[in-house]
């Protein structure tokens, strides 16, 4: 069985889906009407050792930390704020009862820092791997709501972050490399933080158009905003934000500067497609708020391909998805 | 760690949370208000190879079937209606895309006969072992919502369908034991229904005190009402409702006849309390609706003893909780 495209998987079972007062399905998250003005965000996510963590990698402190920033960083990307979670652990007998006090510790650590609940769960035995599923409930007021299928020909796309770090980072503890790089690189793929201020921020702009979270990667991701929104799109290489520390340590694993930030995926950093005529007012206001950046790293097009260009020149891309834990970059059938 | 007592681990953890405008952790669902009159359940349960089912006992078809009858049996537990998925699945290579469709086709199954809408998952790969999370959300009006906590002293304690075929049908299915009431038993186990309609009518009820589905067994779910309501009962073992399957085939496993009908998991009948004068008008009612009877099997007592009697004799029970696939019965500490 291919897994490596659950977009087609719900793609599949949408046919199977009535959709009344349902938003929708596909998207980072379910939105249901459940007043007038609100909507319920669901959003689930299964880490599974092995796939998506190694004991030897993370803490179990950080593993509950980033158990719960990935989850609500799919209610980041809808603009809405998380309110609740229900969370199901498979808990193999080689964890000592320290280890899950350590990973509770960190969980309530994010659960307390968000003032979301925790209001249910489920325990039991695993007999190989440790498993832990998440699901999130949280809202977002009905004219604020962002999906990925509302991208606009000429929308800018907007990065609000550097991105790649967790990817290297990730190598960097799959290949024990240290260099004085590497704790930063490394706390970028343990330590994630969910942009949720500035996911409610962006979402209270109505030239917003599209938006998700990074968390398979730039190309993978966009591509979700594309096919949603049926649209294309033309990325500039040399406008996508790198940190300090990608900059000195790309090149340990790839030759090509930009293939782990365009494919390397667990930034979460917010990706948005706007209207150019209100990025100005955006990228200023959201400057005075977080005295942070945006980037427009490139454009949304009419029609169906994704080009890249690397000062001015189109670019070949050869390598596509990012795989998680395997790192597993396949061959991609983009053409220039 | 010790993963029996899901409900110390639910105890230690409800401190944790500042409950609001929520009703109930520690309950077959949570409930929270989203509009005047209704409110959301919501509740999540993992399903993982090797110890809640194998591969070889159960058709994938099955297992999609009995995936969301499980979960949706919180549901009904509390009275309410079950609205929607959200499905997680953890797909290890050993399995075909065949047995992924036959999975979703049994599950759409159920979906589509309570009107269940899929609203989102999340795929992804496993190294080890098939591991299914499923969450559901239902809604049940504000009035009608039966909890674990409230039972009542002098409540009778009521079964509406036989109870132990499921535990049967299983150690038939592990030792390979074939007889003439095997297929209904095995059935029992793998073809379980969840209690949607008799829930919601019998929630209906002002008279129905308290009310469980019986996952974990008689013995294990009764304790969870007694725990939350602060009470103890009384078990009159000569009433337990029997199949006739189950008397034909208890002894192949049990010297003891209810052995497997109090410990023995996975039945999802509803158990529920309800206060004596109110009996009468519902057990009747409920038979010209259903064409089923409800069993009473006891009585809810003030204090905290749980007491079983057979013929009116007090009898000792050195058995316990039911660890599913297992199926390993442990002492208690039950005293006479």
């Amino acid at each position: 069985m291919n897994l490596n495209n659950e977009f087609s998987f719900i793609n599949s079972i949408k046919s199977h889906v009535k959709l009344n007062s349902y938003i929708g399905i596909g998207d980072d998250c379910s939105a249901q009407i459940v007043k007038n003005d609100k909507l319920l965000l669901t959003t689930t996510d299964l880490l599974i050792e092995q796939v998506h963590f190694k004991l030897d990698t993370i803490s179990a402190y950080n593993l509950g930390r980033k158990s719960v920033e990935v989850n609500i960083s799919d209610i980041a990307a809808m603009g809405g704020y998380p309110d609740n979670i229900h969370i199901s652990l498979a808990i193999p007998k080689k964890l000592k009862s320290n280890y899950i006090s350590d990973f509770y510790a960190g969980l309530f650590e994010v659960l307390n820092k968000y003032n979301i609940k925790l209001l249910g769960g489920d325990t039991s035995s695993s007999k190989n791997d440790f498993v832990i599923n998440i699901t999130v409930q949280g809202y977002v007021n009905k004219d604020k709501i962002k999906v990925r299928s509302s991208a606009q020909a000429g929308d800018y796309i907007v990065l609000n972050a550097p991105i790649g770090d967790s990817a290297l980072g990730l190598n960097m503890l799959l290949n024990n490399v240290n260099n004085p790089y590497a704790t930063d690189l490394v706390n970028a793929h343990n330590q994630p933080t969910a942009h949720i201020t500035e996911g409610q921020f962006l979402a209270s702009y109505s030239g917003v158009n599209a938006m998700i979270d990074l968390s398979d990667g730039l190309m993978k991701d966009l591509k979700h905003i594309l096919m949603a929104s049926n649209k294309g799109a033309t990325i500039h290489l040399d406008k996508v934000p790198l940190s300090e520390n990608y900059l000195s340590s790309y090149d340990l694993f790839s030759k090509n500067k930009y293939e782990y930030a365009i494919s390397g995926g667990e930034d979460y950093s917010l990706l948005f497609t706007v209207a150019p005529e209100q990025h100005k007012e955006i990228e200023s206001s959201y400057f005075s708020h977080f005295k942070k950046k945006l980037y427009i790293v490139g454009e949304i097009t009419p029609g169906h391909s994704l080009s890249f260009y690397l000062n001015n020149i189109k670019k070949n891309i050869n390598f596509i998805g990012f795989d998680h834990l395997t790192n597993n970059y396949k061959e991609s059938n983009e053409n220039s």
